[in-house]
């Protein structure tokens, strides 16, 4: 049985009632009711503007929470690892983007799927991967079909729109019998905004950073049927998207800390929470220490670099009520301290042995990570609904 | 079957050949010559000075690991959550300490251990804790055994060896029924040194607090039988253990960059390692792309509050030399990007798409710990000669 395929009753941690108060912690939660708001705000949002959403299973890598964005269709994906492409095959979904630029043995990994009638596009932005592409489809006796990365904001990989190397890669396309599928670009630095107007201006330019390159291919000759753009910060902040055909984004489903900090969501939004147990009280620190350390919360501090700093999360009580300004301000691999944010006028609540809060993350990509599956909760309810399991690996 | 007993032919990246070379990227590598010499390191050092080594399983979470340190018996080793507990207990280890801090719901976990036969001690600090032991022991019909946690450095929890509440706990594990099994500490703060000189202060701290403890609980009348000290640092740089019965520590297993900044060991006795395989380029910014972020390495940031700031780690050549100054500079979720260190005189490599590198982690317990199984070679070889699981979970 292969282990994200694993049912929740054989998990090690099946003993536990399925309850909040009797969970074992540290344990992952999933508000399923904030999950479906936050599905459908950017569904509509997309919907309204005649662009299709390819949402990003990096985030979620669940084939449950992917099923409550599609019910009953298996509609476009993108994913970050071919274990997710596999996996996400195996459920039945054939329309994906790798969103990883790609080296030689990707390529042949990514045709074993092509074969299996998975249309799996990949990302490039170099003749020589065109030609590594090419050759592998060749070996393999399919077609690979790849977008050209587009660099619009300067944040990782890709080309410019004017790079002369754009028609260049175009050009070793199709010599190596690969067919393009469009460009493909990500607003990365819209990560650090917390304007809208720097928000709206990091969507526009990620809107016409990608059309103007799928001009030029275009008027070089060259087919340009899709164009990709997406983060979540500017899924949510574009206004006009003249000319995109889709939008990708993953973190949208879950929301965090860092997403509140850039002015995305409210922390009502956030639908993932790490439960933990007090395990002890230093009063002459002002500390309270808790069982979820950074395995549990994951080593992300993102919010260090915004306005305000978390520490290693915001901390609710166990309903998901927040405690004014009690962050975990330290954390090792097995304990975090909870403590009041420095300079705030309130007192640390008295949270005895054995009481169990609630901890929003900095990051839920990282956080979730951490956790080999999801405890479904409703807002407010103590029941845990569901479990599902999370794959992970490349 | 359970997943950590999952054998590595199962694995989702089964097809890829036992070679360095056609390994699937990112990848988690395991130098078992430098393990071996690690292990020897500190097993001779404590052997020397007449105290017990209590290996602490946090890093490794693996039976194969940890059967390089006991290759015929099942000796005495230290857990971070009860998965482990339970997972070392199905392998034949009986004698564990479980070393954070006692709540409820692990209290009767930890009864039904001791119940099947397994010495597993726990760590408290607190009246409270000691009843709710007592009540959880009595409910399973078993006794249980504490340990009294004390603060050496104030990195944590724990008492000052001078709190007048040692004795008040000591006597409540009295009165609940439950065996004093001895003081334990943990020279936390050590991790922030980078002198012999205060290594050694450190060291020396540690095992007075420990020892003062100790003889404060015996002057008042308890048995005090196990006096037990540790940390990598510390471990390494103690020179008198005059009372000390037992050291425990972890990552000294596999050791990291921290710990190089620390002073405790060479870049070349760091045993882990992430494969990675370049996946672009851009020379005009002073980049290489490579297939691993933060997902293979961790979000740790350890040696960013040191001397020399390694970003998300130091890159080697695929046979594990270093290339000067050549450092993970940015990760994203699947993305890292190397760059020349700031002020460094050194060239980029020219590394084209598709070289594989080798990334030496900041912190060995959080990049292993992004990983499913250890590829084990041999210093300089490009053969992987197993594939060990590693566990997760809580």
């Amino acid at each position: 049985m292969r282990r994200e395929e694993m049912s929740g009753t054989d998990h090690q941690n099946s003993e536990t009632a399925a309850t909040l108060g009797t969970l074992a912690t540290p344990a992952l939660l999933l508000d399923v009711h904030r999950l479906d708001r936050n599905l459908v705000r950017l569904s509509s949002r997309m919907a309204e503007r005649g662009v299709v959403l390819r949402p990003h299973m990096k985030t979620a890598k669940s084939i449950d929470v992917t099923r409550r964005a599609y019910p009953s269709v298996s509609g476009p994906i993108t994913v970050s690892t071919l274990a997710e492409a596999e996996y996400f095959a195996r459920h039945g979904f054939r329309d994906m983007t790798y969103a990883v630029g790609l080296a030689p043995h990707t390529a042949e990994r990514v045709m074993r799927l092509r074969k299996a009638g998975v249309d799996l596009k990949v990302l490039l932005d170099s003749p020589e991967q065109a030609r590594m592409l090419g050759a592998a489809g060749r070996a393999a006796g399919v077609t690979p079909t790849a977008f050209i990365e587009i660099d619009c904001d300067g944040h990782r990989g890709g080309l410019t729109a004017d790079d002369p190397k754009l028609i260049a890669v175009a050009v070793a396309l199709g010599e190596a019998g690969v067919e393009l599928a469009g460009v493909l670009t990500h607003a990365g630095e819209s990560y650090s905004l917390f304007t809208p107007e720097a928000l709206f201006a990091a969507a526009e330019n990620e809107r016409a950073v990608a059309v103007a390159a799928a001009e030029a291919l275009r008027a070089a000759g060259h087919q340009c049927p899709i164009v990709s753009v997406g983060s979540t910060p500017t899924a949510h902040f574009a206004e006009d998207l003249t000319g995109v055909t889709e939008m990708r984004a993953g973190v949208y489903m879950f929301f965090d800390l860092v997403m509140h900090g850039v002015g995305v969501c409210t922390t009502d939004d956030i639908a993932i929470s790490v439960l933990a147990t007090v395990i002890g009280t230093k009063p002459e620190k002002g500390w309270i220490l808790v069982d979820a350390g950074w395995m549990a919360l994951s080593r992300d501090r993102g919010t260090a670099a915004q306005r305000v700093d978390h520490g290693y999360g915001l901390v609710c009580d166990v309903a998901g009520n927040l405690y004014p300004d009690l962050i975990v301000s330290q954390a090792s691999q097995e304990h975090g301290i909870l403590a009041i944010r420095p300079g705030s006028a309130h007192a640390l609540p008295n949270l005895p042995i054995g009481a169990k809060i609630r901890i929003l993350p900095n990051h839920a990509c990282a956080t979730a990570s951490q956790h080999e599956l999801y405890n479904v909760v409703s807002a407010g309810g103590d029941a845990i609904h569901a479990r599902w399991p999370r794959m992970r690996g490349w």
